[in-house]
């Protein structure tokens, strides 16, 4: 270990796998590198700060100087309603301290929880953040470590819990070290990002160490202070020893939780439809909080918009009515638990319907929802406002966790288009080719814009004077008044499987709840036409309808809720309450 | 599909990834190839019977018509006893016909089930079966189908269910067609044998299900009528799909029992140490009857011989003391069950105690353990006949199932040696050059012998003569003893966790397990000086003894089993009742 102008120190092995040294007299703000016997110097893969970016020296600082002094909120896991931001465009600074600023207004729209867009050091200054390398580093640019803490402690003052997004599946692709520093890969198993961590060969301890102390460093009361983290693509974490790796950094976060009597939450990201990751340790689970669970968005995005293409063909005629695949993601958590998915040519899934609501998290839309397209388009610019209302009321409504990208809020217009700012040109072409060649299988794709432009980045920033049009407040309001009737009304509090019924009738769709007497009925037109949808047994009145003012969009006329029927015209959503 | 000199027929694609023809008036014995659109014909990937070999043509056979007629005795789980047989080498000729002639013997030594080495056709004539391409063929070499079917009426006629070893980790390296009639195989992962088999990438489907209508070929009363399966090296069978293929299969195979009222075991050869192998579904199991348990072998191994190359240093200091790991395979089903284990460079194993002794398998010696020496020796000719006398005792009065390799009840002597019979001069040198590499690590290597000589597959052969000498006749009968013991004492009969006791004495072993109110304790010395060994509260009186008549071995002499000690000398075995 080299201090920059400063001594030098041989670090010793500790005979678990790692090199230490200790020195006497530096200070926060000194800068080091790791000198190599062929004389090579390189960052500290434990960085906590690169000042000068990824290839450049590390800083050394002191995590409990900046720590968040503030507690979360502690939010149920039930209780939990996520907006999803990404640091780099959510402000006009696009940096942490730039997203605190507008943490007040999430609070106001009724969500709970902000969850932060990788935030660990990438290379250049313009990435969504999974070509993050150095894994303990806040971004620089975003404000390091001090302005994360920050961030930190102004989303707890606003009452909201702090996710962050961490990438364990793979390392970004410049800039990356660690490979020189220990076996941190494995060709035992591919990934779609090449050779896969090495969570399960050889000297895999020390890998599945460092990545569990990345977690905690997170989430530590003395370190970042977040409240949960979401795990980026675990089915790219391939593991099979006999103890998974999500199991052991789950019990490792989950000991930190206890010590400190805080909730923390662990949550993955996973397209496999596998209940094994939020089922106890007991039954062979993983135990973590909850998993997102993409059919809801794939059918929902297929009944608003009637595209097929790529994986949305397991959501579309011929393989299904995408409301039925609603239904059932709304009924079990996700429709494919087990079915022949033509996509992937196997079977997929296991069944959900056993586990709570909580245990998934739904979106209509998301970053790699919009962002994977290939001009990165919003649900806005692909159905229509009411098609937006539907969408809204569904996610807010479901017995699962709902999770909103930045703006969703007010129906934001602007694109979230891919990213970078790679320094390695063959590299930037690599990126560029291979984005090409993914987004080919897509009817949509039309022409890619280039992601190593800054105008790609420019054009996907958050624009907040959308949010005053006549279109932004309704889209506001009624993302407002869904989220406070989830907070506020019995029937949607309570998330078991059978305290819900989800039905289609032709082009609409029925989602009942019910709880202590209490019932919920959210009617959802999905037809431009106009439509007479059978009620459930019963009185019914309309407590929210986004045919009336003030979310009322062009053309729109509120229901007429009759003794029976509720006649609905056009893409619209009603949510009834049962008066007897 | 053509028939040899006969008509041809089109195959056409069923919609679920196999290819069907009919075609009338062929009978048994009538051979056929698939013909591909370039002409290239092969055999066909399901073919029952290759009597030219693997690059000839199938045969076709009516499998009903030679199914064996016999039924598995229904051997309870907890009584199987098994004699692992290579068909190749248990008999003169080679044969199932030749192994069949044996039978009796086995049933007279004591057990309960015989499990045959692979018989699916590889190529040439010489194999240990686990280069098999044909998986649904019985090598012809070996009687084709029709021997195989007598050798199972045979095993049932003495009494003994059969278990047939599968392998579904790879395909043998020659005459391997299947990866030209489907995508077989995967590089999402790789395992020794290079890339793994498909079980979870597009269309894995029709692979799984080639796999399971194997399993089911084999164990069907319509099909092989063998009463329960041994399940190769599953560590090789990559599977991160949410439902493991493990459990579809077992799950199909119960199914089969169920519908026939038949027992069916599906026991797993596994070197991780998984206790989710036979956890059953609901605690995320895969539900398997049993698995393979080779800490017990290792540690047994290192405590006779003191070797501690290769994967032995795990069972040796400065790791453990061998006996102490012993102790703990015999408490809890394996001695790593999470530790960290030096050879693998990571944590190993799952906790097995709250499992019972039914669900592991294990043994002193196996085709394995013996084959992938250097030289093949069988433990005879490491350790002394006390040691032997010592392995034999604890092996059977283990509460896990035992395994013996064939001529092992007679402490047969010639080796079992690493043979194959390739027909590729390239492959053969390929094979030669990797056995001695990988065979260098290991300091008890010493010249390898060629696997492709006929000399090497000679001197494997079980050699009867050696039955019938003094210490042929001594061993047989420790072993015979040994075996009624565990089948008529009732506290060897209850398996569970809580009706056992191991504890170590410096050199010696004491394994207690009881049972409503019956007690037997196994003192095993492993040191060759005499020892006082401390015995558990209560009367204790020797009922097998190595030392005494008839199982002498040269210098030994009975326990003095006197108030609350034994005194043993040299390797020797005691077993005691307790009788106050």
């Amino acid at each position: 270990m080299k201090i920059v102008d400063g001594p030098t120190a041989r670090l010793r092995a500790d005979g678990e796998g790692y090199y230490a040294a200790t020195l006497e007299g530096v200070r926060p703000g000194a800068r080091y590198v790791y000198r190599f016997p062929d004389g090579r110097e390189r960052p500290d893969p434990a960085s906590l700060l690169q000042p000068e970016g990824v290839h450049g020296p590390s800083e050394v600082v002191d995590l409990a100087d900046i720590a968040p002094r503030s507690r979360g909120p502690q939010h149920p896991l039930q209780r939990l309603v996520f907006s999803e931001i990404h640091l780099g465009t959510y402000s006009r600074e696009g940096t942490a301290g730039g997203a605190a600023r507008h943490l007040r207004e999430l609070s106001e729209a009724g969500y709970t929880a902000v969850e932060v867009m990788p935030v660990a050091a990438f290379p250049g200054a313009r990435n969504w953040g999974y070509d993050g390398v150095d894994l303990f580093a806040a971004h620089a640019a975003y404000g390091g470590p001090a302005g994360l803490a920050r961030l930190v402690e102004a989303a707890h003052a606003r009452g909201l819990s702090a996710f962050l997004d961490v990438v364990y599946n793979h390392f970004g692709p410049e800039g990356n070290y660690l490979g020189e520093f220990g076996p941190y890969l494995t060709s035992r198993h591919r990934t779609p990002w090449g050779d896969a961590v090495n969570y399960d060969g050889p000297d895999s301890g020390p890998v599945r160490r460092f990545v569990i102390e990345n977690a905690l460093r997170w989430v530590a009361s003395a370190g970042g202070g977040f409240d949960g983290l979401r795990l980026d693509a675990v089915h790219g974490i391939v593991d099979d020893s006999p103890v998974h790796l999500l199991r052991e950094l789950n019990d490792a976060v989950q000991r930190e939780a206890r010590e400190t009597g805080r909730a923390i939450h662990v949550i993955a990201e996973s397209d496999l439809n596998e209940a094994r990751l939020v089922e106890p340790p007991e039954r062979g689970g993983y135990g973590l909080s909850a998993a997102w669970a993409d059919d809801f968005h794939h059918a929902l995005h297929v009944a608003l918009t009637g595209e097929s293409s790529g994986y949305y063909e397991d959501f579309a005629p011929p393989a299904i009515e995408p409301l039925d695949a609603l239904v059932s993601a709304l009924r079990s958590g996700w429709h494919y638990g087990g079915a022949y998915s033509k996509h992937r040519g196997r079977k997929h899934g296991t069944p959900g319907a056993h586990l709570s609501g909580r245990r998934f998290v739904v979106a209509a839309q998301n970053h790699d929802q919009i962002g994977n397209r290939a001009r990165g388009e919003r649900l806005a610019a692909l159905t229509s406002p009411g098609g937006l209302r539907v969408a809204a009321a569904l996610t807010a409504l479901s017995p699962a966790l709902p999770l909103f990208f930045q703006g969703e809020e007010w129906a934001a217009t602007e694109p979230f288009q891919y990213f970078v700012s790679h320094g390695d040109p063959a590299l930037v072409e690599a990126v560029r080719k291979g984005r090409r060649e993914e987004l080919k299988a897509f009817s949509w794709a039309g022409e890619v814009p280039d992601p190593q432009d800054e105008q790609t980045f420019l054009r996907s920033k958050v624009d907040r004077a959308n949010r005053d049009t006549p279109a932004g407040r309704a889209g506001f309001l009624w993302h407002r008044d869904l989220l406070a009737l989830r907070r506020e009304h019995p029937a949607l509090q309570d998330d078991r499987r059978d305290a819900l019924e989800a039905r289609r009738q032709g082009p609409a769709l029925v989602l009942r709840r019910w709880s202590a007497g209490k019932e919920i009925a959210v009617v959802a037109l999905f037809s431009e036409e106009e439509r007479e949808v059978e009620l459930p047994p019963g009185r019914w009145r309309a407590v929210l309808d986004s045919g009336a003012e003030p979310y009322a969009v062009p053309g729109a006329r509120p229901a007429r809720v009759e003794s029976g029927t509720a006649r609905l015209c056009g893409r619209h959503a009603v949510v009834l309450e049962r008066t007897a």
